[in-house]
């Protein structure tokens, strides 16, 4: 084997891939072997390379026998291919080149029980898997994306010394060990669930800056919002969302002069996280409004004939007697709120999936990996940490003091006003409104629609009820009797 | 086979088999046999038929050889178990004693691509296997269930003169054969989403109106919201639902002088075809907000410890300058509004997933299996069926010229207006929320979020986007550039 030099692998030299196998070429010091069946991406890898001066220490090949044969046992290869079947396509030509101990990481966006048959299947064969979540798109990748790992402890061990000089560095490196199995791929899929509801949120609050007025009545332009956004930067609403929404709002459009994001139709696609987030919310009994509600906006906008013809006849029926008024502060307070929801329902799926599971999902640690690197990185971020890091157990977000204390009695105010308004005035705010219920429903001591729905219930099917003053015991009545 | 008198059989002889046996028995003038591996459960179903005058026309079978035995030739069987595991164990026992063409219905909610399973297992035995969706509770099965059918056509052809006779029977019997595989218990699945969503509302009506007050500022006991929903249902809100609301709210609790309803503990069950339709909206990219809202409202009032905590902590900060005021025909209008749009989510996922399947699930048939029998059943059906007699091809119900006749400019003005109170004062109406926010994005000509989010999508991860004067190219941009 005197050809294995290189100490890390990459598998799939797309994007993500080549920019991670220059992250590890550049931060290892080590040499870096990649892996990608169309000659033209492997040339375009091994350019990039030479670009960034990192030619000598990454070497692409085209074929994966030569590839696995340069790497130093036990060897350490990660796969950045699409999940689902071009990863089996993968593993299936890889697993007869690799010897015992040797390490294969999935950092593609894979459904965890995939991860996990993949983990036993390995795991017969002696091999080790690891299902990792790599957050922070094309530039995470490059220069520290954020890291989220599950598989064997004594994988993760070999891997950890590496991908902690890759990962994003804020308070120490955005990598964490979430425990055995899919454990990664699942704190990696509730991260993006949370970042359909933040970028619905700041979407909505786009939608409402302008077509609302500001405190003097006026109205706002494209530019005005790319300031308030910039503004909101500089607040507790600090974060890449909000900071790069801030920037791509002053894109000019080179065809018009117009906005550049004036013109970009009005069609969200979606690949699949956000709607795995929102089927294992309903399998694990967890409410995930506002995640949902990101995710529906973003189907009920792929409907654009059918919403450009509905609305030649469907009714606005506006309240033209409630101002038009949203000032920026107010709204900035909204969103806050709207936030945090986000993210107490992200936590709180992470937590029940966790305790179901046996993973090592401590929220500080889940929090500390997404506080660099990743597309949902947030100031508030510290906020929570401090909450959980005073009550490790704590249930719900929401309900730590020092949080109680951020959602003060003026922000709900203002969260109300702007949901309202939006409601009074036909602005869709599918995301605030949901999270909005989301806290008016917990904060809620009793909830009569509850106790409506279990007598219907157990009036038209016999699927019982218990009594506030008796509440161990099922108990069954004649309602119409 | 002198013994074989039977004409058909019912495999499970709990609450609903019974029912629908004695609704066999009653309906065909012919033998009917029961099977139930617990001896008391199958003499209680005997006594109950001595009871009803059925005495000879029904025999409980403890043993499934005999009773097989007892069923003429092709044998139909319908089972009533509980879904999942123990259909599968009564069908491992019950193949080796079938013979060819006979037919096996499971009248179970059941999932559908188990359904579908079981069918190809069936098929090639020589076997034919149903998935029929039974709803109307006990009632329903004892006198007229709402019956959806799916699987092969010869099957149904064979069972269809028994099934029009026990059905419900609103212009002509709730019966309807929606094509092959899981196509009945998909249809039965969506009607349960639609009943969940039905169900919030009403419950948040219910909250609505203890906790506002009248027109003359006057708040209302649980025996005056009797009476609305008796007014309710003399209105477009007819229905089975509401009726049964209106007489369950009249219930003394006969442990206090209180009504039995508010004696109810405000923790709402699920039994699965509510989560199981969110996550199918999820997979078919169809929106779904007031069926997820109602699901999630579920869940979140399960938390009763947790949510009488929070609330001694959360704050409400309520727009006190909001008046309190929702009088009871301001709301019934934002009902009428929100329960359509819970009818044009099911029937947009029932139309999606039936296009991609090739099932017969024509809206017409759908709504005439509905008027009837189940649960859902509304007087605003018959709306429904004009709509898509007009117009089959009807791609969303809130669509049609005579429903946006329905959802007129009063009406909307009044949704928002309960929606806008109840926001402002901190009473939690999700799925009035959720269906406003889809009245209000569908009727959106252009969404300023969406465009945004594309824009995001496109900056952070390179996912491309359209533009609206160039919608069939992908473009990608430097935003931050």
């Amino acid at each position: 084997m005197a050809d294995a030099t290189c100490s890390f692998g990459v598998v799939g030299l797309g994007v993500m891939g080549s920019m991670l196998a220059l992250n590890l070429a550049e931060k290892t010091g080590e040499k870096i072997a990649g892996f990608e069946l169309d000659p033209s991406k492997a040339k375009a890898a091994e350019a990039k390379a030479t670009k960034e001066g990192l030619g000598n220490a990454f070497k692409a090949f085209t074929d994966l026998g030569e590839f696995v044969k340069a790497l130093t046992t036990p060897r350490r290869i990660v796969m950045l291919v699409p999940a689902g079947k071009p990863v089996d396509a993968c593993l299936t030509a890889l697993k007869p080149l690799l010897a015992k101990c040797d390490c294969v990481v999935d950092g593609g966006n894979e459904w965890y029980e995939n991860t996990e048959r993949r983990a036993a299947e390995f795991s017969a064969l002696g091999l080790h898997y690891v299902g990792c979540g790599v957050s922070g798109g094309a530039e995470g990748a490059r220069h520290g994306p954020s890291l989220m790992a599950g598989g064997p402890r004594e994988a993760f061990d070999l891997l950890e010394p590496t991908l902690k000089k890759i990962a994003a560095q804020v308070d120490g490196p955005c990598l964490g060990y979430f425990g055995t199995g899919g454990a990664g791929n699942y704190v990696k899929m509730v991260h993006n669930g949370i970042e359909y509801g933040d970028m619905q949120l700041i979407g909505e609050a786009f939608l409402l800056l302008k077509n609302t007025q500001d405190e003097k009545g006026v109205s706002r332009t494209t530019s005005n919002t790319a300031k308030i956004f910039e503004q909101y930067n500089r607040g507790p609403l600090k974060s890449f969302l909000v900071e790069i929404t801030a920037g791509l709002l002053t894109k000019r459009d080179d065809r018009s002069d117009a906005q550049l994001v004036d013109k970009v139709l009005d069609a969200c696609g979606s690949k699949g996280t956000g709607k795995w987030t929102v089927q294992e919310f309903a399998d694990k009994g967890v409410a995930c409004g506002t995640v949902s509600a990101a995710l529906e906006a973003r189907y009920l906008s792929a409907l654009v004939s059918q919403r450009r013809r509905f609305s030649s006849i469907a009714t606005v029926g506006v309240h033209e007697d409630l101002s038009p008024r949203v000032p920026e502060g107010v709204l900035e307070d909204a969103l806050v709120c709207a936030k945090i929801c986000s993210y107490a329902q992200g936590l709180s799926l992470i937590r029940t999936t966790a305790l179901e599971k046996g993973w090592a999902c401590e929220p500080d640690s889940v929090l500390r990996c997404w506080q660099g690197g990743c597309i949902i990185r947030a100031d508030l971020l510290k906020d929570f940490r401090k909450a959980f890091a005073d009550e490790p157990e704590l249930e719900n977000l929401l309900m730590h003091p020092s949080i109680v204390t951020i959602l003060n009695k003026d922000r709900i105010h203002a969260w109300r006003e702007v949901v309202g308004i939006a409601v009074m005035r036909g602005l869709p705010v599918p995301a605030l409104s949901a999270s909005l219920a989301y806290y008016d429903s917990l904060r809620r001591p009793y909830l009569e629609n509850a106790a409506l729905i279990q007598a219907q219930r157990d009036c038209f099917g016999g699927h019982t009820y218990r009594r506030s003053d008796d509440p161990d015991k099922a108990h069954t009545t004649d309602w119409l009797a």
